[in-house]
C-alpha cells in the first residue's frame, strides 16, 4: 500500500520551516504498513496543487495533503479541493462551534474570515481539530483516500494519531511491519556492507535493508512487512541474531528512537555507576549530549570543558612539563586529564579529549582533525588518538560519537 | 527562475530523517533570486528518479538533486543520470586523488566500491568535496542546469555555498537580492508586530518582511528584489534605521548565517576580553555553542558543568551554607558560580547557570522551569531568574539564548 505526502506553503520552499510534518507522517504510516512513495512540497497555488493531486491519485491509495488550510486569504487549499472533486463548500456546524469556543478561550473578536474556518467541501467527512480552527477532512475516491490536514505539528499529529490512522486502519487491512535497526561503529558504510554481503544477499525478499550513516557510525535498518505476524517476527529475530556476529561492532542496547548517549545514560544508571567528562576540543559537546536527557543527573557528575591551555593545568591539575613535552594534544594530557577529572568529581567512570578541532592549528602542532581520547576508570586509564578530517563541526562530532563508543565498550565489560 | 529540489533515498521517506537540506537549499537560492517551485523526495529507485528528472526539467531551469552517492549498492543515482542524459560514466583522477587521500587519513581500507565514487558522467563538471568521498556534478542541458549533490549535510552546504551558487551567479543574471535580518528578544511575536506596525504599513512594495519566532526571540526578517542594486541598498539601510529604534530589544551585530554567539565570540575577540561559564541545567549546552565557532580559544577560557550539587561546594567552592539555606536554585549559588569561575579561569566575564530543566525537581524544591542566570565581571556581579516552561529541551534552550542576551548586554555596556 503506497501513500503520498503533499505539503502545501511557501514556508519550505523558501526554507523559512524545515518540514518536520512529512518526517513523522512517513514514521507513523510506515509503522502500520504503508509506504510513502514520494513527498512533494508546493506552492499555495491552484494549478499547481491540482497537478499534484492528480499525480498523487495515479502513484499512490492514499494522499495525505497537509498546510494551506490556514484563515488568510492565500489560502486556496479548501476550494482546490472542491474543483478536483466537483464539489462545493458548506458550512459544517460542529466545525464552526469549535471556532466559536477556541475564540471565546481568547478574548479575541471572531472575524468573518475565521466563520469560513467552518466551510468543507460537502463530501468530506470532517476530522475535527481539538487544538486549532482548521478542521481535518477525509475525502474517498473511488478505493482511493485523501486526507486534508493543517500544517501546524502539534495540530497535524494529534489529528494523525488520534482519527487518520485509526480510520486507515478500519478501512484498509494492512500487512505486519517490523522495524529493527542495529547502530554499529567505526565501520565505514561499504566496510559495513563487506562484511554482511553474504548474510544481505540471503536476505527473503520481505525484509528490506538500508545503510543510514553518521560521523564514524552507521545504521542498519532492517524493514519486514508481510501478512503472517508471527513469521516476520520469528524471520527477523533471526536474521538479527545470524548479522550480529558478522558486524561485531554495534552498540548494545539501541533502539530506533533512543540515542546512544540516552542508552548509556540508562546502562550507568542500572549499574549505580557515575561519570565525569573533561573536554578540550569537544568544548562542552559530550556533556551537553548526556544532560539533553532527563535523568542525568542520576550518573552524570559533570564535566570540566578546559578549553585555555592553563587550565588544563590550573584547574585539571595536568602537569605543565607533560604539555611541555607532549604538547596539548597527547597520550600523555589525555590521560591525565581523564584521571584527574575522575578524582575531581569522585566518579567511577570519565571520557576527556583534547584535540585540534580546526580549522588552524592551536595550542599544539597537531594536525588539524587530530584527537585524543582517553577513558579513566578507578583502576587505569587508556587511550586512543584518531585523524577526525579537516571540518571543525564534524571533527567535534565524530570525536563526541567515539567517545560514546569507547565508554560503552568499557562500561560493558565484564 | 525557478528551481526544483529532489531528494533521493529512503531515509526521508520513511522518516528516519528529517529533511533540513532542502530548508537550507530554499534558502540559499532565495537569497540569488531564485525561487524554489517545488520539492519532491523519492525512492532511490531507477524509474522513480528518471520520472522526477523528466518533471523538474519541465518545471525549472535549475535542479538541485541530493542523496543517492553513497558507495553501497542500493545507490544508482549515477547511473540514472547518465541513462537520463545518455551519458556514461568515466573515472575522474582528480576525485579518485581525493578519495584516496581522505581514506589514507582515516586507518580503513580503500575498497573497490570505495573507488567507484570516482566514476563520473563524462559530460559532468566534477565539484570536488572536500569533506567526503561522494563528488558533486554539474550537468547542463541546453539553458537547464542540473547539479548532483552528496545528501551529507555539511558536504551538501559547503558544495553549495563554496562552488553551486557562485556557478549559478556566473551562468544567469539574478536580480539583485538583498536579505537583512534582525535578531530580537523578549519580546512576543505579536507584541513585536505592535511596536512596528506603522513602520511595516509604510514599508516599500519590493521589501517583504518575515517573523521567525523561536525559543524567546523572533527573527524579523527584510527581503528586498530589485535590479537597481543601489537603490534597494539605500532603502533597505533607510528602513533598519527606521525600524531598529521602534523595536529597542535587538542583538547587535546579528547577520542571518551567524549565530549570536559567534557575533558575542567577535566582539569579545576584538575587545580582547575573555569569557568563562559554570552550567547546571543548561550542563555544556552554552559552552558547546561558543566552541563549535571556529577561533573560540580567541576568548573562551573553558566552563564547568558542576551538575552534581556537591560539585557546586569542591570545585566551583560555592559555600555549603548558601545552598543550605537557598537551595542549589537560588540568587546566591547562581552569582558564587559566576563570580568563582571567573577568578578559576581568571576570565573578564562569566555566566552561570543553575536551575531545574525538569521533568522532575531535583535537588531543590524550585518548580520545573526555575532558572537563575547570573553574570560576573571584575568588579560586580548579578543574577534574574526566570521560568522557562516545563518542556525540557525547550528550558535548556531558553536559558541558553537568556545567557546569550544578558551576556551581550553586559560586554557591550559603555
Amino acid at each position: 500500500m503506497l501513500a503520498e505526502i503533499i505539503t502545501i506553503g511557501d514556508e519550505i520552499l523558501i526554507g523559512q520551516i524545515v518540514d518536520t510534518n512529512s518526517a513523522f507522517l512517513g514514521k507513523e504510516l510506515n509503522k502500520i504498513g504503508v509506504s510513502v512513495y514520494q513527498i512533494t512540497s508546493i506552492q499555495d497555488d491552484k494549478e499547481h496543487i491540482l497537478k499534484a493531486l492528480k499525480e498523487a491519485e495515479e502513484n499512490a491509495d492514499i494522499v495525505i495533503i497537509t498546510g494551506g488550510l490556514g484563515p488568510t486569504k492565500d489560502d486556496i487549499t479548501k476550494h482546490t479541493l472542491c474543483e478536483y472533486f466537483g464539489d462545493s463548500l458548506i458550512e459544517d456546524k460542529d466545525v464552526l462551534a469549535n471556532v466559536e469556543q477556541i475564540f471565546s478561550k481568547y478574548t479575541i473578536p471572531l472575524l468573518d474570515v475565521n466563520k469560513q474556518q467552518a466551510l468543507v467541501p460537502s463530501k468530506a467527512k470532517v476530522l475535527m481539530n481539538h487544538y486549532g480552527t482548521a478542521p481535518g477532512m477525509w475525502i474517498e475516491k473511488g478505493e482511493k483516500v485523501f486526507v486534508s490536514l493543517p500544517g501546524v505539528p502539534y495540530e497535524m499529529k494529534a489529528l494523525i494519531s488520534d482519527q487518520v490512522i485509526p480510520q486507515l486502519r478500519n478501512k484498509f487491512k494492512f500487512p505486519y511491519i517490523l522495524h529493527k535497526t542495529i547502530l554499529t561503529y567505526g565501520l565505514g558504510e561499504s566496510s559495513l556492507a563487506e562484511r554482511i554481503e553474504s548474510w544481505e544477499d540471503a536476505l527473503p525478499s520481505f525484509i528490506k535493508l538500508a545503510y543510514l550513516p553518521s560521523l564514524g557510525r552507521v545504521r542498519l535498518r532492517l524493514s519486514a512487512k508481510a501478512m503472517d505476524k508471527n513469521m516476520v517476527e520469528l524471520e527477523m529475530e533471526k536474521q538479527i541474531h545470524l548479522v550480529l556476529p558478522l558486524i561485531k561492532d554495534v552498540f548494545v542496547g539501541f533502539e530506533e528512537d533512543k540515542s546512544i548517549e540516552a542508552v548509556i545514560g540508562l546502562q550507568l544508571t542500572e549499574m549505580g555507576k557515575t561519570l565525569a567528562i573533561a573536554e578540550s576540543c569537544t568544548g562542552g559537546r559530550i556533556a551537553q549530549a548526556f544532560t539533553a536527557n532527563a535523568g542525568a543527573s542520576k550518573y552524570f557528575k559533570g564535566s570540566i570543558v578546559s578549553y585555555a591551555t592553563e587550565s588544563k593545568t590550573n584547574i585539571l591539575d595536568v602537569k605543565a612539563q607533560d604539555i611541555e613535552s607532549h604538547s596539548v594534544v597527547s597520550r600523555e594530557v589525555a590521560e591525565a586529564m581523564a584521571q584527574n577529572v575522575r578524582v575531581l568529581f569522585n566518579s567511577d567512570f570519565a571520557i576527556s579529549t583534547t584535540g585540534n578541532a580546526g580549522p588552524s592549528k592551536g595550542d599544539s602542532d597537531a594536525d588539524v582533525g587530530t584527537v585524543w581520547i582517553a577513558i579513566a576508570t578507578k583502576d587505569k586509564v587508556y587511550s586512543e588518538v584518531f585523524n577526525f578530517g579537516n571540518h571543525r563541526e564534524k571533527v567535534i562530532g565524530r570525536a563526541t560519537n567515539k567517545a560514546f563508543e569507547m565508554l560503552q565498550k568499557e562500561i560493558l565489560k565484564k
